[in-house]
């Protein structure tokens, strides 16, 4: 098992119930979460040493936010105290045809305003194996393009593997500045999470008509060797409520592709992506085979979609059973 | 935008949860609506001035009514207060295999025991653009018979187009009695709410095997000139969670078909082709073409499948984006 | 209409809503039930009399269990109140790719404890036509064992058929051992519920590859000729919310099967097998054709799958309008 | 232990959650219940043998009618089914300073529009002790008072002791037209809960300043001297959510009033008066100490207020308890 | 009846069931609220014609605000759709003898970030008798102080009377800072919202010991003699669920004192004092008799109290029926 | 800040909504909990580090009792899993007159059964202040009584303080037996929680009229010099939801109490005494003025009877505003 420092934003999720919009709703379920965060809970389901951290406001929800994080075993020594407010967003769930539809209010939040690096090195990076962060924090604000580089650059110091996950958001950035700062994290990068629309609009890999992925992900190592290994999924959306899902995976220059997971009905898709990457880095860290590396990540990919809330809840005893018995069979 | 008035009968709906039969549920859903009154709901939703006329008892389940009307902006000036009571119907919803089943309590309400004409013409319908009533409201006594061919007739004087919804219903009346008071009613009509099993079983048209829809509409015309515009869907149910739904139009004595839709799972079935009715009207009101107009109320009714309660609850915007960007896609 | 008893354990099930897991939970949804129990309540419903033997605490819990049997018109003067607790077990509810996961807790309850015959013959056995049992009752104790044997015989002495559902459970004891009961038991039986997985592990049918059902029941008959009826259903399982299923019954010597059933979404699984078996007696008791028989049950068990809770909640009239109507259809 | 009819209009319930008012409720909480029914269920709880003489509507409302009433044990054998609609009413609950609130919608209801006895006389009272009717049911319709009066004569010739609460309803009917059929009624009646507003407004007993209530019962009773037991309470209402409750009972010409029951906070207030005479008359059927009876039957009461629902949920033996404990205390 | 214009913030409530923490909720309640909102639905509750005037966002968030208001019959031609968010708090809510607990998150709204009137004076005061604001907005920006002298000028050019309720809050402003501005605010003021707390801390009246509102208000109105109008409520909190309330109100320059209510159990205070104020300006614009006046404000802020949610669910005829009836008291 | 380690049973706890009993409920909540498990909880909640020492069976109940305690930052390094089952119990709340009822169902639990020490000394009680357990766990078994005795001689070895909650329950052994087996362990306690009756029924002090508690603290100190802290609390019972509550201690040989605090409603009474008692610890470990540990501890109670759940939620600032502000208050 290995030591993982996970840091970014976390969010309060308010959603509705699937059926009802949020004009209608009188009441809405609360969930905490976010990319980094959920990752940091699928490596502590599966036994590993992690830790989060980030900057919540010193209030009830700043409380909650902790209390969520410790119920599934992450360690809370690097979430900072302080600043203004959760960021918050406004999940209308989807269901059928009729897609989800998301309001953000995250700006001014106490993790988007920070504007320096409050954590000690020490504490942050000792002794760690991975650090994992992702293209949102830098998105929030200049700051941040600053100090994502630099706390990328301390975890290198301490000789951990830098996981970085692109996740790009067209609300927060525009494609131009997003690969501009790209251009400037991915050398520091040894596992990297990116598609092709990554690489197309953010990396400026030219687009070759009916090429696979495999060629994409071929390209991007091209320019940066440093990155050991990409990966992400492919969805097929029949339906809010009706998808199918493949995770790829790129890994000693070689291309590896699960099997596809049907699922439907979808319980709630938020997070699918992180459990995805939670299992990726499980993997890289306790199996050797990179087949068996991506369909861990996919099946547990597809297992988070079967429960509500942004967590992976299914420890790794679970998520091969699942892969051992097939869709909604028992194993008795 | 125009100015619409419909009229006709509100109940309110008591349904179960799905998974629940009636006996076994000790909470039960409140929903308040009507075919005329969901009409409403739709075309205020889209930006027009719409007003219901009805009438409904005057306690907190008749306030309860107006504050949902009101709620989505449909005009209550020409909502009358008294009588005996609101309607009720109990829906056990159906899911998978099992259809819904009804329960309904709707003899001797404030609507239906109406006698005679309680509104003013004027402020019926002063300026407006079109009248939309239905078969339910003439089926309820014979009073209503003759209110309803009497409310035509003044809306004709006003200049009102008049859009009638058969809507036949079994329990109210027998197909002879529809029959008859339809054919008084129907040279008043300019869009017609009209499948093939009124046309054969209430019109009197000859089935013929295999003939398609437009066969019907064609002949519907010509027994009634005077209407310019027919329309209706096409359900295929596989399930009470997997319908697909089809729209047809006639118009400029032309048939055209939506896309199908596919419907999978159903959330509440009930409002369904009222949505796809306040669609028509929409696009008739707003639209040149037919084959986008629809387009369009197909759409609606698709949506609102995927919400609870009986009134679409989304906006022209919604829906286009819906017809954008297809199943379960969203448009960031 | 027939006489029938049913006797064996009736437990407390706590279950999750779909979507959430069980750590996940702060309520959980009660339920009470138990394959015998489940069986006299679909008769009690098919106008049957019913009466249900069994023995539960004597505390509110087993106040509960009273009350739920009353409620569907089950006869509750051989439920026994005494003993130390009421066996539980908790569902975590599957869904879509995620199968259902189960704990048990059923040890040390008060039906499990009984060591001798509590009941009087004449109570239990006056002028029935069916004594129900299961291999779930011999497997709780050795006192089990023979007191299940003493029961059918004096059931046997009474004129009563015997129906058994031999419904083997690893976790309570092994194949050889309940082999060995089954061979002491299986002599009194009339009816009985096997699968060919039964017939292979437990009563030594040598498996035959590519043989059908027919096959295995014709050899179990052939060892058991006293047993005039065998039935089991086929489940194609495509996830835990999406199934097909498909009756089948030995009678008169010849092999039945029922149209498949198509079960989509699932939205309670427990009791389908006992709505099946409820659908067979009765049909036993009132019908004369065996393809009637196993429609009825399999259209019984399909319809049981669509509600929350063990028990049946449908009349044989409606049983009989979802068989003509079709999946998802009204007859209005 | 006796054997009682009771015989009335039972009804659906729709009640609002305390803090929420009727125009905002999305959800109704469901209850069945009349205050006969209720007495019934009482009785049924104390253990006699009890069964309810109703009528209503053959559809799901009447067959959830049917098991709430045997989830008790109160016999259905006859209660009918037919006529048009099952009742309803709608209770806005009241919290602290804000009474409840009610909407009756119940004309027209299957039993209020019963126009003959369609019970056979030897179903209904064969070998029963008690009759127990109230003024309801011949406010409903001139048809219900020449029957009532016509069943309490048939009673009286199976010796029957006939049970009558007077029950008035200012909504159903005059205080004038209700005098005159009491003065036809009760010439008939054992025992009779009444009250000091039904001496002076129903019975012309002249109002006496100051006076107690033995002087009324005193009065009453030489009205009507076949009389043998007048009950009622005395109620103080600080607010919705906190009342008194004194029980009290004239018999063997003796004025016996209970301890006071402080009721804070209220819970359900519907059925705490069928639940005071459950308790007398299971007093009268069991015990000779008056003072005994009129202490059990308003701590029964008292509990009633702290339940959901129409009906006592308590034992006998529950209901002793508690006596002996006293408020808020556990028995250990 | 009048024409009344209010304007100021509207924020989403979350809040806890009543026993629950904010971090143990895994729902909260969702409601729309705002003081001036609140008594915009007062006043429309009591038949006069109100517009409110806000800012929300062009979202899903701003839709519900939007038909929240409509629900209520609340005029929302002057509500604007711009800006980044809507303001949102969290309420803990308390109950016994644990006090609620609150959590702001209302910085960077829609509304708090106006810069410049956005209103057509014309669309705004056209034929309003009241228009009621509060020291809220003036606190919430330097552009909102000046806005706020700017709106109150262009009202008094329309012959409104200027509603002004003080409601200092500290964590907007300081005293003093408030103190400033409302001396430039008070003197365009009629009817003015103020405690002793207001007189002591924010208009520098000396405070004197022992001395009653009366001794306040009158000085009060000696530094403001345009003010016709003062009022507050004076609370006793015993717990958080257990209050009692007296209004109070300066006007003819004689102190009016209501009867006091007693409030057990607080069902929810959030919006108490705005229904206060609703009455007053109702009873201001309806009735003659200031002793009139105060008791129907009282009420109705004692009724509010037993109601979730921000606003006044009561109509003029009901807050007279419960001044009528009493506390808990049914008029039938 | 100290280090404490308790050690006992955590059970599930089903318990029913206020208003609904057992039988009636369809739906129950869910609570972990156990004594000692709530006193670590408050502990770690005041920041201590806290470790709870228990065996839960190794399945997803074990797995959410684990969560929970980790949730509130208990340690459970010291939480073993195996064994047959998790104790369980249910709980009819109880409300106004009508007293919660329990149902236990415990026996057989995996902690229960435990026979011998699965701990490791080092890692229980290395560098630990405090151990902390209770008369309930040495009344599981005989094994418990010689292995509580075992584990309190091995923390005094390790120079633990012994503290001890006699905590006696007739349900599981006899005064007798309980006395006997408290002879043995009371003369390694250093803290112990013990009321009159505890003196009275199981120390054998002879019983005075009259006397104070501080009579019987004085005694049981006198058998027991080495026990340097007695306290408990006196709790009336108005009814279930009112309650008065004074906190009492013996220290320093001087009696103190704490100013009487007044719970009403109660919200949830279970747990109650447990945050009592975790107040006291908490006193002993971090304050000096033994009026200020049993103000703290009383206050500290009372806040849990305010929320749902087992156990204490508040922090030891809001313990402290609590105190500071008084019932209801809010500082703002």
């Amino acid at each position: 098992m290995g030591k993982v420092i996970t840091l970014g934003e976390i969010m309060l999720r308010f959603s509705t119930n699937q059926g009802t919009r949020l004009p209608q709703s009188d009441k809405l379920n609360v969930h905490y979460g976010g990319g980094e965060a959920n990752v940091a809970i699928s490596l502590a389901n599966y036994g590993h040493t992690v830790s989060f951290a980030s900057k919540v406001p010193n209030n009830s929800l700043g409380e909650a936010v902790k209390k969520h994080l410790k119920r599934y075993g992450v360690g809370t020594e690097t979430l900072l105290f302080g600043g203004n407010r959760l960021g918050t967003y406004y999940v209308e769930s989807g269901i059928g045809q009729r897609a989800a539809s998301v309001v953000y209010d995250r700006a001014h939040s106490s993790f988007s305003e920070m504007t320096f690096n409050e954590w000690s090195e020490e504490i942050l990076f000792s002794e760690a194996d991975i650090f994992h962060i992702s293209g949102i924090t830098p998105a929030l604000s200049h700051q941040w393009r600053t100090l994502t580089l630099e706390l990328m650059k301390a975890a290198k110091r301490k000789c951990c593997k830098i996981s970085f996950d692109i996740n790009y958001r067209g609300k927060l950035w525009t494609q131009k500045e997003a690969g501009s700062v790209l251009k400037m994290l991915l050398p520091y990068v040894d596992y990297c999470s990116a598609g092709y629309m990554d690489a197309i609009h953010l990396l400026e890999i030219a687009p070759r008509p009916e090429e696979e992925l495999s060629y994409y992900y071929k390209k991007m190592q091209a320019h940066y060797p440093n990155i050991q290994v990409f990966y992400s999924t492919k969805r097929t959306v029949t339906s809010a409520s009706d998808n199918e899902l493949t995770g790829t995976l790129w890994m000693n220059e070689t291309y590896y592709e699960s099997k596809p997971q049907l699922i439907c009905p979808v319980v709630d898709r938020v997070g699918g992506g992180d459990a995805f990457c939670g299992g990726v880095l499980h993997g890289l860290l306790t199996k050797e085979n990179p087949q068996d590396i991506i369909e861990f990540a996919t099946a547990a990919s597809a297992l988070k979609h079967t429960v509500e809330g942004d967590c992976n809840q299914f420890s790794e005893e679970e998520v091969n059973s699942f892969l051992a018995a097939g869709s909604g069979k028992i194993i008795r």
